[in-house]
């Protein structure tokens, strides 16, 4: 820190890059036995999960895309860029064990909200029982990055693929869609109006649009007890997830309109801004629910399915076909479905 | 493709994220038979080493603080970005197994440039027969930023790591140091002027920057004679490396200057620019040759490493010392070690 300069007002550049890996380490839990060098070394070293594959997965957040460092707090950054990861293990029906960071730094972003994203990183690891083993710190020259790579594991037989789904599969999903768009246009629409407050029915969807929680449990138990065919995550929208489990096999779905679980705040939001909220569901990115390929004979296993879920609900919400084409399926009749989210 | 736009001229904003996925998949060789899952999925599936523990880095280039786009080709970005992790694997003497690429692109990069950093990078890993087996793509709404996440193996009583210099070891270093700061020098004096003719003497240390060999061979090689008790690699310079070394252990260090290996066109250009080229090849970053310390008895351990590190000449460039403080040796007299190059 420079001289005169107070814990609450420094900024990353007046502290330097060895400064700042040392004020990280500090806040870094112990590593569990398993790791045999963790951060501070030229890269970590970590014994393998015996007699499972790692699963690995990288994802970043770049401010001015994924997001406005007016909405919420860095504590939220931290949470998010994290849980991001975890949901594609989650995806596969891993474990997380590791992750690394790499942050690209303003350099006058504030030490205490380096501090901050750290600290909402670190506690959800923690609770996953995953350890930080290392990172990188890179000045930039305008946006604020946070990549992150995390490490899984998980059993030979049990991987759960985007790539296996077979026609007649039913599509079924968990938890409910569209909260997290519904909470960016809420954000959006004041950018600085903080969040909202405990009785604001819009509360619920700004906080699954900024702390988004990885599906782990149940990905890990559908995986486990190997009861669907494919499975993905819903960070580019379940236009996109339906789109990504049947189009690249030449398969094709029919979504049924009605049944897609929308969140009752949500849909009120749409329907207030003159936007239909299944169009806009189907289309929102950054739900971060699991789309499951499965069956739906024996009758069993989908009610398997919705017991290994729980606390989440899960609803059946589509079919696999055989013949290409994406349909969405409303009362009124059928048309395409709407294209997922995209980031460029 | 938009309509009417030649693949010469198209930007990446041009063909959407799904577009780029296939044509990046396009380009990676198949994978080899320990991938379980590849490119393509929500996380790859890899299996480790057996009997061995992974190794873990990642490291990345910012445009505007790492490189310029003026400077060399995109397949050197390309390159430069998987050595520089690769450089991190070679100082824990681990073998590199695995990669995954998070590419922050700004809209209006071209797909041609983009196809160019692949390729660099993907000859790198061809060369080491490691695997690209994964990658983000987000839009930047400014620099290109190339982030990597490496993973290696080697055996536990193998590892070598910062952490255990002891006083009285020698301090010995692969290759020569100060080229790529030259060649760093001579690229910023004029931005525009290309790379160095055939029989241009700056032509060597030009290439030392765009594109550094990670001295993996080295690294392995020493780490499984174990004959180190400490290694490092110069990413932020020698006078850094020396500290790392030793000063986060209470020790100290003395470099002689006069056996800091310089290549002759460096010292050249440092001279030629009235700057001290000792000073110069201490300070500047981005060699990437390995630093060792070993025991200076029996001295046939200083002579198994010279014939490991073949075709590098390996130099002893000073002490390592139970008093803290970095000393420079000169034939003038004692001076404090100059501080290494820092990111911030």
């Amino acid at each position: 820190m420079s001289a005169g300069s107070s814990p609450s007002t420094s900024r990353v550049a007046d502290l330097g890059e060895h400064a700042l890996i040392k004020r990280i380490r500090a806040r870094v839990p112990p590593a569990p036995s398993w790791v045999a060098v963790g951060i501070g070394d030229d890269a970590a070293v970590v014994e393998p999960a015996r007699g499972r594959l790692d699963v690995i997965t990288t994802d970043a957040m770049v401010e001015g895309v994924h997001f406005d460092r007016r909405f919420g707090t860095p504590a939220d950054l931290g949470h998010k860029a994290l849980a991001i990861n975890l949901s594609d293990l989650a995806a596969m029906g891993a474990e997380p064990r590791t992750a690394v960071l790499s942050l690209i730094l303003p350099a006058d972003l504030l030490v205490a909200d380096l501090d901050q994203v750290l600290d909402g990183l670190l506690t959800l690891a923690d609770e996953h029982r995953m350890a930080l083993v290392g990172g990188n710190l890179a000045r930039s020259p305008g946006p604020l990055c946070i990549d992150i790579t995390a490490i899984g594991s998980i059993r030979r037989r049990t991987v759960l693929t985007r790539t296996a789904a077979r026609a007649g599969d039913g599509l079924y999903l968990t938890g409910t869609v569209g909260s997290a768009t519904a909470g960016l246009d809420w954000l959006e629409a004041d950018p600085n109006h903080g969040v909202p407050g405990a009785d604001d029915p819009m509360r619920d969807c700004v906080a699954r649009f900024l702390r988004p929680a990885p599906r782990l449990r149940a990905g890990q138990r559908v995986a486990r007890n190997r009861i669907a065919n494919a499975a993905m995550d819903l960070s580019d929208g379940l236009a996109d997830a339906v789109t990504q489990l049947t189009a690249p096999r030449g398969l094709g779905a029919i979504v049924e309109a009605e049944a897609i679980p929308i969140a009752d705040a949500a849909r009120q939001w749409f329907s207030a801004h003159d936007r239909d909220p299944v169009a806009s569901a189907l289309a929102g990115g950054e739900d971060y629910e699991l789309l499951f390929a499965l069956p739906d004979r024996p009758r069993s296993r989908a009610r398997l399915l919705s017991r290994l879920a729980k606390p989440l609900a899960v609803t059946r919400i589509g079919t696999v076909t055989a013949e290409p084409g994406l349909i969405l399926r409303r009362q009124a009749g059928d048309e395409p479905l709407p294209a997922g989210f995209r980031h460029f």
